[in-house]
């Protein structure tokens, strides 16, 4: 069998924790795929663990235990959360993206892998202290940032329907009242796709009124589950009273000037930076 | 200013690199966040470069010109194709999965962060040799497998929606027959989501009848797009005839047999493998 070098297993080591991130992984499944013996992936595993430090990268845990193995924990450098907020805002605040009626056009951006690949790292940075099994989200324009948190995050991503599906199975629907046009509104979600006593994030794309993010929260105690937190990308600076008003929000819009074709939007101060 | 040594560098390199493949990524770049010269950086490259080839990982390539830089592109290994292909029958073939009417519950297997990345992997290998622009794909169920293959594609994902939102501005609609059903269905995306004259990938979960991705190919000519690859996690053996034939197919669905609880799903021979 093929044996490989040091900076050979350093470079393949640093490809699997970067590709899987808050994946624990036993020395077993090192120790075979580098045809090695696990003292060497050990001492390989220091030195990954100098590298992602060097960096700034986040950390490389080892766990002990029958469950255990070595995990690597990104975390988000404070300068670069900055740049990525005002990236955002930079590209959100063109004013061609003006819609009649005073919308903006933000589908583009929340489609896009790497700006949403960004919106997760940060999202999963504020949550880092905290056990979370599902990524929860309501379709449709918030699923891909939800998607690349709940891969940051190592756990699955729950879709929260808008109507009924047959191939979802027995389901549970809950009627609330959107916070901005006040009119009543359905959402379902299969009966399977959570366990009880679970602990859950929300991510969703947008809050104005905060009504969809209570209702997803109504939802969520219906199956039993505790929310640990609820992050969304952009929240609006009105209505000022929210429905909902425990939350993060990445950043905040403060006016769309459809006359003056202006779009103001900032950074927004993050809860733990 | 921080001097790195070259394992470090290494290390970070192989990180930037599996975190986003065929993004082109200058010499200067690197030559920035490594403080160092652009001649140690090649030296750095072509040890990657052995590494992602002793690997097998796919190949590194150095772009000449003004716009040029390093590019990983991942290749999947025949063997990997085939274990993936395996255990994605394996988790949908699960007898608990049928749902009274002979269907199949797929979602959480299709929000699934791991499995959607394997999926994605087999797909992008499939098209490497086309220059694609867009992966499109209609909601729901499809756009996490979708947007992870435009993730490792590096392009953009766009997102057919079923109804016309007021934040999608001016939109394009079609009707069309859906295969399975036979009932006429609509689905609608904005008149900004796509460049004239590109070239796009359609990524579906689920195909039966085959009106749906019909449907969305008579939608990407009214948008002057050439449509380069069809791709779907799951298509069915029946019908046999199809609104639409030339698809690449994950995985075959033989058979649902709700009275004796079981499932027959197989892997599908693909293009090129």
């Amino acid at each position: 069998m093929k044996k490989y070098k040091r900076n050979q297993r350093i470079g393949a080591l640093m490809k699997i924790f970067s590709e899987r991130p808050n994946h624990i992984f036993s020395y077993n499944y090192f120790s075979e795929i580098f045809n090695s013996a696990k003292s060497t992936i050990s001492e390989d595993i220091v030195i990954v663990k100098n590298i992602v430090e060097e960096f700034n990268y986040g950390e490389i845990k080892t766990i002990a235990g029958a469950s255990g193995g070595v995990v690597f924990t990104p975390k988000i450098k404070k300068d670069e959360i900055k740049k990525i907020q005002e990236e955002l805002c930079s590209v959100f605040s063109d004013k061609k993206r003006i819609i009649p009626g005073g919308f903006i056009y933000m589908t583009d951006i929340f489609n896009n892998p790497y700006y949403v690949q960004n919106i997760a790292k940060i999202i999963v940075s504020m949550y880092e202290d905290k056990e979370i099994d599902y990524v929860v989200t309501v379709e449709t324009k918030g699923i891909p940032a939800a998607l690349m948190t709940a891969k940051e995050m190592d756990v699955p991503l729950v879709v929260i329907r808008r109507n009924t599906k047959v191939t979802e199975g027995s389901t549970l629907s809950i009627n609330y009242v959107s916070g901005s046009s006040n009119k009543i509104q359905t959402m379902t979600l299969s009966r399977r796709a959570l366990k009880e006593n679970s602990k859950v994030l929300i991510v969703d794309d947008f809050m104005k009124g905060g009504g969809t993010v209570r209702g997803m929260k109504d939802m969520m105690s219906e199956f039993n589950v505790e929310v640990e937190g609820v992050s969304v990308v952009i929240s609006t600076k009105e209505p000022k009273k929210k429905l909902f008003t425990d939350y993060n929000s990445l950043l905040l819009l403060e006016k769309v000037d459809e006359e003056n074709k202006l779009i103001v939007i900032k950074p927004n101060k993050l809860q733990g930076f």
